[in-house]
């Protein structure tokens, strides 16, 4: 087995054609990580949405993110990428009106594997403000590595 | 579909059987996420080990740390559990001697899913430290939810 570091370019490739990955945030500290359902836009940010919770309340104290995304296919041959980068939401206000349309313009475009619980109809309490909020993550620095067989 | 909160028992049960999580550090209020190979030992702790590297140097510097592990199925069924907790280095002072024992014996016992480059003969450039660094995570709190179809 080998390991390589990837280009930039191959890290976008990879990026583009994933939906899912391991978003990470910190208070005071102390790091927390979420799944969270993607659409990356080019090589600038990604774009999602969530429902208000921890992650939420976390990134708008503290910008600075992680988001990680790999793919597994068997010990010998994997890829995992690592991004650092910023969180800035997309709030109703008539400056991010264009951007929080191309948001929703990419994420609709997609199955959304990961659907939040207000869509769900899930059995948990009910959200304190049932809304879905959309955020964009820019994209600091990227680095990836992957696996492969002889 | 259906969303529910598990027990401290369920997220147990799920944890035993997982052997790949990704893990969150912090340094300066920037979180990093990197995927990591452990074993869980009962309730109190996950073992691990790396080369020396950006993560170990991070969480020698501020232990807090994130550990997330996920079974996704299907959009429609999906397991996720959050942990928070500490770094400890089982370093080759005495006092950690059994730990470290403990450690050895139960990431043996399993096939390491994500070999360390070291193992490897990967193509990187050589650690600056060519010796494993075994260590622990206590588990501080645990948290986790299923979907499931209805």
């Amino acid at each position: 087995m080998f390991i390589k570091e990837l280009t930039t370019e191959e890290c976008f490739e990879v990026l583009t054609a994933k939906r899912i990955g391991r978003l990470a945030c910190t208070r005071e500290n102390q790091p927390y990580i979420v799944p969270f359902h993607f659409v990356v836009d080019g090589g600038k940010c990604f774009y999602a949405f969530s429902m208000l919770g921890k992650k939420i309340e976390w990134m708008r104290a503290n910008p600075l993110v992680c988001v990680e995304v790999d793919e597994i296919k068997n010990q010998f041959e994997w890829t995992s990428l690592v991004v650092f980068g910023r969180y800035q939401e997309l709030t109703d206000a008539s400056e991010f009106e264009t951007e929080r349309n191309r948001a929703y313009e990419l994420l609709s475009s997609h199955a959304l594997w990961w659907q939040p619980a207000y869509v769900t109809g899930a059995h948990l309490p009910p959200a304190t403000d049932d809304k879905p909020i959309y955020f964009r993550i820019f994209i600091d620095k990227i680095t990836g590595r992957c696996a492969f067989s002889d």
